[in-house]
C-alpha cells in the first residue's frame, strides 16, 4: 500500500476526555466559579491538531454511553477527525478531567479516569482499527496502565511494526494512572522495543527509570508536572539503547532538544510568545511534529513545527481546541523568520 | 440529652458532590460552552438548607484527596454546615456530576461515581459520628448501593433508632447507581424496617417496588427524572406496611402528599412559580420539612414549608447554591398567605 | 396451594462446595498426605440431611463450569436433592474447602471462596427459583456476605414472607467472608425482620452483636469456631426483639436451647456420644430440626430430633456425607430412650 | 560477583501450589475418593527439580496466610529451597489445584487462583529477591497474566539482563488465566526481548502467536493440553526473531527440538518410559535443562539431561514429590547409554 493509497495519515490511541477549564484564570479551585468545557486527552488533542493541519487522522479511544461521550464525538466530526475508531463502550463512562488555571506555576488537574471508557479498547478494537492502513501510530504512555488497553496497545505497535509503519509513543506520564509509579517505566521500556520516536518531557523521561518511589514528588496536584529527580543523560541513554530512531525532549519556551542513537544531540529553539498555559502546548508539539515526519522533513525542520504549534496554544487557554490551523502556522513561522 | 444538648440537629447521610451545570440553558448537551461550578448531592443539598434555616446540620459523606473534595469543603463551610463528618478517603475520588439544562422536558445527567469519596463512607465513619448527639437522621437511598456505604447506612438507622432519633429516608432513585434496578427495592424495603419517615416522588416510590427491569424507562440520560410503570397505590401501601410513621410523596408543582399507616390521606398544596429548573427542589422540600418536623410541626404545616423551599429553588439554577434562608422563606409564605 | 401440592419441603439457600478432609487425623496440616473428597457447605448439608430424612430437597446455590462443579451435582443426584436451582455460573468457579482434622480442638479451615459460583446467585435465579411452591426456606448467613447474593437473599425471604412460608436463618458466621466482621451482624440483623426461626451457636449469636473487632478471635485458622466476646443475654434479647418466632441455640454436647420472644427458654438435652468430627454436627441438627417442623412437632421434638440427628454425624469424618437416613436415626432416637 | 560467589544458582518465578491429585486413576472426576496432597505449579517443581540435582535453588512466589501456604513452606523447606524469597502475602489466598487422572487421554484441571497470593508478587518482592546474585533467572509465562506481577516480572528480567544473568522463559500458556487468550502471546512477545532461552510445547508456541481465539479448543478442562491451530514453523520464526539465544520445543516422548537464530534445527531423543502421568514431565525437563546449562553443556546434552529427568516423572504420579535426584538421575542416563 502506497502513502497516498493510505486511508489515515496518522492513528492516535489512548485517553479521550471532557476537559473542564477554570473560567477565572488565578483563581483559587475552591473558588472557581465556571469551566469552560474543552476536550483533551493528548492523543485526541493530537488527532485535533493534526486534522487542523491537514491531515486524515484517526482517534483510536473510547466513549461511554453517555452525554459527555456524545459530546466528544460531536467535536470531534466537527473538527474532521475520524471517529470510527471511538467505540461506545457499554458499561464505562467518558473521562473527564477539572482543571484549576493559577498562573505561573499551578495547574492542578483532576482526573475521572475509575472504570473510563478509553481504558476499556481492547485487542478486537484494535485488530479492526486497521493500523496497517495508516501512515503512522501515535501511542500515549497513559494507554498502558491497565488491561485491556495495554496488551491491545502492544499489539497495535507490534501490527505496525509487521507493516513498516513508523511508531510515536508520546510518554505521557500520569503519576497517578498507575498502582505502582515504578510500572510506567517498566512498561513503557518494554513498550519502546517496538517503537520508533519516543517524545516527552525530561521529567517524563526521568519518570521511565525511576527507580524509587521518593523520587516523585507532585505538588498541589499537579498531575501534569511532577518533579522527579534521577539522572537524566542516563535516562537517554536508557531509552536510545532499546532501539528507537529518536528521542525527542521537549524544553518548553527553549523549544525541543533530538537525540539519535548514534550520539547526536541537536537542540532546536523555540518560539518566544507570552505563555497563559502550558497544558496542550505538548500535544500541539506532536502534532506539528507528525506533520513534519509525514512529509519526509528532517528532524530539526519536525521539530520547529511542532515548536510552532506549541507555541500558538499556550497564548491560549485550552488545549485541543485552540490547535492552529496549517496556514496560520505557517504564517507564523513565516513572520518569525521561517524554518 | 435533651433537645437542647444535643450537637446537631440534623446528620444527613449519602452522596456529595460538584454539580457542573450547562450555562446554556437549552443547549443540546453536544453544545455546551461551559458549566457553573456548584454543589450537590441530595444530602449536601439538604445539609446545606437545613443550615441556611438555622439548623445545626451535619454532612456524613466522604471527598477524595483531590482539589474538588476542597471545592466542597470550602463550599460547606461557607455555608456552616458541619463538616467532621466529611473525611477525605485516600485513594478515592470526590464525586462529580455534569448537567444540561433542556427545558422543558431534558435535564441530562451523568455521574462520575465509580470509585468515588461517598461511597466510602464505613462502619468506623458511622461509629465515629456522634449519631446520638443529633434530633434526626436522614439518609439518602443512594448511600444503600454498594458496600462499604451500604452496611455502614444500616448501622447508622440501627444507632438512631435505638437513641430513639426519628431516621428519614429519602428514595434518591438513580438507576444507574444500582447493579441491578430491582436491588433498590429489596435493600431500601430492608432499610425501611427502621425509617420513621419516607420521602420520594411517586417514581422513586414505584422503583421500590419494582419487579421487572422492563418496567424502567430513562431517556435522554435523564437519571432523575425515570419513567416507571407499576400500581402506585399497592406500592404506597407497600411502605406503610413496613412499620414507618408516615410517607410524604412529593408531586412537584401540585406540592406533597402525606400518607399514614391508619389510611389518612392528606394533599398539601404548593406555591405556584415559574419553574427554571426542577433539579434540587425536593432536596429544598426536605430541608423545610425537616425545619417544621424539628419544631413539632404536624405533617401539613411541615408539608407547606417544604413546598416553599422547593418552590424557591426551582426559580433558579442550581441545588445547594440556591436553597433558601430562614427569613427568606417564612417572608415569601407570609406573602403568599402563610401556611 | 396446600402442603401437598407444594414442589419442594424445603430449599435451602447458599454455600455449596467441595469438602476436602485430611485424611490422616491428628495430622499437622503442613504434613497431610492426602484428603477425602466431600462435599460441604450448610445450606448443601442441610438439603442432603433433609432428603436424607425423606423430604422433598432443594439447594439454592450455584456451581462454576468446572469439573468440581460436576462433581458436586453428582452426588446432590445420587443423594435425590433437587438440583434445578443450581445453576452453572460462568466465569466463576466452584467453591472449595480444605479441612485439617487435629482433635480434640483444632480443625482448621481454608475457604476457596473468592469469586466464587455460590456467591453468584442472583435476583432472577431467586425469581426462578419458585420459593412459593416450598414449604419452607432456610438461608445461610454466609449468602448475605456480598452481592449479588445477598439482595438475591433478601428477596427470597421476602417472597417466602408474603407466601406465609416460614423462614430459618442459619447464622452460619464465616469471619473470613466479610469485608468486616461486623457487617455479619448489621445484615443478618436487618434480615431477620422477614424470619421466623434463627439458628445458631453461642459465638454465632455474639457475633450477630459484634460492636468492636477485637472481640473475635481465630486461632488456627479454625474459621468455623472463632472465639467471641460479648453479653450472650443480650445478643439473645436482641435477636427475640427483631420478630422472631424463636431462636434455636446448639450447645453441643449439651444439646440445644430454645428461646421464644415470650420469655420461655427451654433446654433440649443432647444425645452423648464418642465425637471424631464436629464438622457438619449443625447442618445435621437444622435438617433433623425441619424435619420435625415441617411434621408440627414442638420445639422440644423438633429439638430433640435435631440433636439426633447431630449427635450421629460428629462419631464420623464428613458432613453431609454421612448425615443420617429417617429409618436409621428415628431407631436410633428409639434405641437411646425416644424424644 | 563470580559464579562460585552467587546465592542463588537459580531463581524460578511465579506459581506455586497444593496440587490435589486424584487418587483413583481412571475415575471420573464426579467419583473420585480422594486426592493426594503434592505440590505443584511450574516454578516451584522446577526449583524443587534444580534442588534434588544440587543446585541452590530459590523460589520467587507468594503464599496465603493459610495452612495451605504453610504446607508448601513445609515441603519446600524439606526440599532444601530457598524460601526467603516466597513471602506471606495478606488478603490474597495460596493457589491451589485439583486434578482428575483419567489416561490415557484426560488429565481435567480445576484451578483456584481467584486473588492468589503467587499473584501479588511485586515491584518491591523483585527489587529484594537480590537476582543480581543468581546465576539464572526462571520465569513462568503465567506470571505475565495480571498485575502486580506482570510489571514485577518485566523489571526481572531486565534487572537479570542488566546483570547478563541468563533469563529462561517458560511458556506454562494456561488459557484460563488471562482475560483474553491472546493476551498471552502480545505479552510474552513483549517479554521474550530479555529472554536468552524459551522452552514450551508446540502448543504453548502455537498459543504465543495465536491471532483468533477460535484456534484454541479445551476439551474436558484440560487447562494443560489445549488444542490449538496455526503455523508451527511460523511461529517458531517468530521467537527466533525477537533476539532469544534459543527456542527449546518439549515434544513429550520423542523428546525435545532445539532451534536457533542461525537456522540450526536439532533433535534430542527422549528417553522411553511407560508413562502414567505426563503432569509435571515438562518442568522436570527444565531442572535438567538448567542443571547442564549451569555446567555450560551444549544444546544438545542439556535436553537429553532434561529428557531424563521428565522421563523419570512421567512414571510417578505427581509433579515436584517425584522429581528425580543427581545420582539417580545420571545413574539413569548412565543405565540407558549415556548422553
Amino acid at each position: 500500500m502506497t502513502d497516498q493509497e493510505k486511508k489515515y495519515d496518522v492513528i492516535t490511541y489512548g485517553r479521550s476526555s471532557i476537559d473542564l477549564y477554570s473560567q477565572k484564570v488565578g483563581s483559587r479551585f475552591e473558588e472557581i466559579p465556571g469551566f469552560h468545557a474543552f476536550v483533551g486527552g493528548s492523543p485526541l488533542n493530537i488527532a485535533v491538531g493534526c486534522s487542523r493541519l491537514g491531515l486524515k487522522a484517526s482517534l483510536l479511544s473510547g466513549v461511554g454511553k453517555d452525554k459527555v461521550g456524545d459530546f466528544l464525538i460531536h467535536f470531534l466530526e466537527e473538527e474532521k477527525v475520524i471517529t470510527e475508531n471511538v467505540p461506545v463502550i457499554e458499561g464505562a463512562r467518558t473521562s473527564a478531567v477539572l482543571l484549576g488555571i493559577e498562573p505561573p506555576d499551578r495547574f492542578p488537574l483532576v482526573y475521572y479516569r475509575d472504570n473510563c471508557a478509553d481504558s476499556q479498547i481492547n485487542i478486537d478494537h484494535v485488530l479492526n482499527a486497521g493500523i496497517e492502513k495508516s501512515r503512522l501510530l501515535e501511542v500515549s504512555g497513559t494507554a498502558l496502565n491497565i488491561e485491556p488497553t495495554r496488551s491491545a496497545a502492544f499489539l497495535a505497535a507490534e501490527i505496525a511494526r509487521k507493516n513498516e509503519i513508523p511508531v510515536m509513543l508520546d510518554l505521557d506520564f500520569r503519576a497517578d494512572q498507575w498502582y505502582d509509579i515504578r510500572a510506567f517505566g517498566i512498561t513503557t521500556r518494554a513498550f519502546m522495543r517496538n517503537v520508533n520516536i519516543v517524545l516527552g518531557t525530561e521529567e517524563e523521561i526521568l519518570a521511565a527509570f525511576l527507580a524509587d518511589k521518593s523520587q516523585l514528588v507532585i505538588s498541589h496536584q499537579q498531575i501534569s508536572a511532577p518533579e522527579i529527580k534521577g539522572d537524566i543523560d542516563e535516562a537517554i541513554r536508557g531509552i536510545l539503547q532499546l532501539g528507537v530512531d529518536a528521542l525527542i525532549v521537549k524544553t518548553g519556551s527553549r523549544g525541543a532538544v533530538v537525540y539519535l542513537p548514534d550520539g547526536t544531540v541537536q537542540k532546536v529553539p523555540g518560539f518566544p510568545v507570552e505563555v497563559v498555559n502550558i497544558l496542550g502546548a505538548g500535544d500541539a508539539f506532536a502534532a506539528g511534529f507528525i506533520y513534519g515526519y509525514l512529509k519526509g522533513w528532517d528532524w530539526y525542520k519536525c521539530c520547529r513545527m511542532g515548536n510552532a504549534c506549541g507555541a500558538h496554544v499556550v497564548t491560549q487557554l485550552g488545549c485541543a481546541n485552540f490547535t492552529p490551523y496549517e496556514k496560520e502556522i505557517l504564517a507564523f513561522i513565516e513572520s518569525r523568520g521561517g524554518f
